[in-house]
């Protein structure tokens, strides 16, 4: 039987005690037979105490080495002071660098049973489900130059770089389309081509490849302005979006603010497949971050991060009947009532962060 | 008696017939006495038919010398193909850049007339009143090098420059601080510095022009991906948010959109006051675009680009009482029911766009 090698990188805040729920998980199907092997390293501020930086180079190699990386989450207003390059997100940006983890995947889906917790009204985001297509190894996270200088005359300047090359935006592409075809087979594609030449270029690029390889999946361009204005507006419109690092980042959690239920959202984030092995590198992670405010309180919603090893189950290891079995127990833990504070309705009694693992290893 | 130079640029698709309605309050205001000089000149579009360009040396002239522009909308299907650098937005750009016009004021009110017609729910936006400063001048918009380069193997290369200097970011961040001042006495600052060193010098610059001249003054700093979801989950928290250009111009589209009401919007761009004259140059303009769909049709709603000139009579004229008197009469015209189709409650009979413009004449 198959051995899948799991990393865990719980990281700061909330991270360890949600981290904690999928090692139950993990454990249950374990002893039902599938062969998971763990291991936990250091990431992001708690990285920083133990070795000076966001990631030590050990747990680089065992993140290389896994077939899928679980991260919880980094940062805290204790590493708000350390130097820049040894900040918490470091971790995080060098892992989705080096792993090459080019493609991010943010379903928001909003649960039926949670969409009064939506500052939305129910009718404009009930029943949502749409899919952020996240480009995530380029753009202005990395492009050089990047840099703060300071001029002759004691005055500085400061330089970040947004740069695409065509394989870049055409794997990107790829992964989008592939995703539409298994859903409701429509791809937007957001950039704002109307100032920017990164724009024009990504908007010519989707073309081509939509021309080439997908011309049966539906495409439309929108500016990455409208594109926020209409996921306000009228998200349903959407099935999967398409866009850059930056405005994937403020456009992902646009839609999953939609939700209402940003402790219920999972993430993936994926390398290109090896010809020669089939496999991809992975990396799954809550939409969440790290909130210091509760962490260590045993009040954390647990189920994004348990849904992350739930994307792991299907896109790493292709154990879909495993992946269903874990979403419907999480949907019947829901329906149930067992919910943490976030989530709770009026009236109900919200339950802790284990309550709700417990809940769920019970379910399975 | 003073005379004030107005510079009228229509633009294209609803840009001339909301225009129309803004001559009718200005004829009125000069009936009264008030001295205003109007010119018209093309822009967008429909200066490029005219003249191939998306604005004409001579209108360019006609904005240096005005006191203020009064700028409609631009673009539209029809000249989606022409040339890039003479694309409908250049003219605006251009005028931006030009002018330097380097503060864009953009107001999000939420009537509570009209909170319905927001995608929100009613308690999460009603009496909402937030200001977004964007900085217009620099930033990913014109920074250098910005091109698309064919590299030896064939495949290309994009490349967009996010570039600020100490000054733009200083001059930005005291119009912020003036108008939190006159308001809830609240800045938040967004940038992302956790990935980009613009933002990490943003937030210095900011922190520092804060200490050293405005510490009365409340400021936090919001990373603009969170910044974009506490817009959408509570935007209530906000009084003035400054931002850059890229981001300002995503997050004031949320904004906007919260309020259910873009043809509502006006907005102001500003830049720095001549030491000699004491007068600087200003742009006022909707935040709507051109609307091509119902262009035309009389249908659409011209309060957004009378709002403009409101915040003209303000900020341009110093034209106070006659400002407020405008406000007075757009409110009440609204609360009487006389409202376009974007607006009317249901059960409501929608009316045209030089229905609105008359009854705030008469209003007034
Ligand atoms: C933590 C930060 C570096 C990161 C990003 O900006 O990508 C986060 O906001 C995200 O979206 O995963
Ligand atoms: C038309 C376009 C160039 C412009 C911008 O991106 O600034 C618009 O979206 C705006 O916000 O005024």
């Amino acid at each position: 039987m198959a051995t899948h090698k799991l990393l865990l990188l719980p990281g700061d805040g909330i991270g360890p005690e949600v981290m904690r729920e999928v090692e139950k998980i993990v454990g249950w199907f374990r002893k039902r037979g599938v062969g998971f092997e763990t291991e936990t390293d250091l990431v992001g501020g708690s990285a920083y105490d133990a070795h000076g930086a966001a990631i030590s180079e050990d747990a680089m190699k065992l993140a290389q080495a896994a077939d899928a990386v679980l991260f919880g989450a980094v940062g805290g207003a204790k590493w708000d002071t350390v130097p820049y390059a040894v900040r918490p997100e470091a971790g995080l940006l060098r892992l989705r660098k080096d792993l090459g983890l080019f493609a991010n995947l943010r379903p928001a889906i909003c649960y039926p049973a949670l969409a009064d917790a939506s500052s939305l009204k129910r009718e404009v985001v009930e029943g949502l489900d749409i899919m952020i297509v996240r480009e995530l190894t380029g753009g202005v996270y990395f492009g050089e130059p990047k840099e703060i200088v300071t001029l002759e005359d004691g005055s500085q300047r400061a330089v970040d770089t947004q740069l695409y090359h065509t394989h870049e935006v055409e794997r990107i592409a790829r992964v989008a389309f592939d995703l539409a075809k298994k859903r409701r087979n429509k791809v937007s594609s957001a950039e704002k081509f109307n100032v920017m030449k990164t724009g024009v270029f990504w908007r010519q690029v989707v073309t081509r490849i939509h021309k080439a390889e997908f011309s049966d999946v539906e495409l439309e361009h929108v500016l990455a302005d409208n594109c926020a204005m209409q996921l306000v507006r009228w998200p349903k419109q959407f099935d999967v979006i398409v866009t850059d690092n930056l405005f994937g980042d403020i456009l992902s959690d646009i839609a999953a603010m939609l939700t209402g239920s940003l402790g219920m959202l999972p993430s993936a984030s994926l390398g290109a497949e090896d010809p020669a092995t089939g496999k991809r590198k992975a990396l799954y992670e809550p939409v969440h971050g790290s909130a210091p405010d509760i962490a260590g309180k045993g009040l954390a919603n647990p189920i994004a991060m348990i849904g992350s090893f739930g994307m792991a189950l299907r896109y790493s290891f292709g154990l879909t009947d495993e992946a269903d079995r874990l979403d419907t127990a999480i949907a019947n833990v829901l329906a149930s009532g067992t919910r943490t504070k976030d989530i709770a309705g009026p009236g109900m009694n919200a339950v802790g962060t284990q309550d709700v693992g417990d809940a769920i290893v019970k379910e399975l």
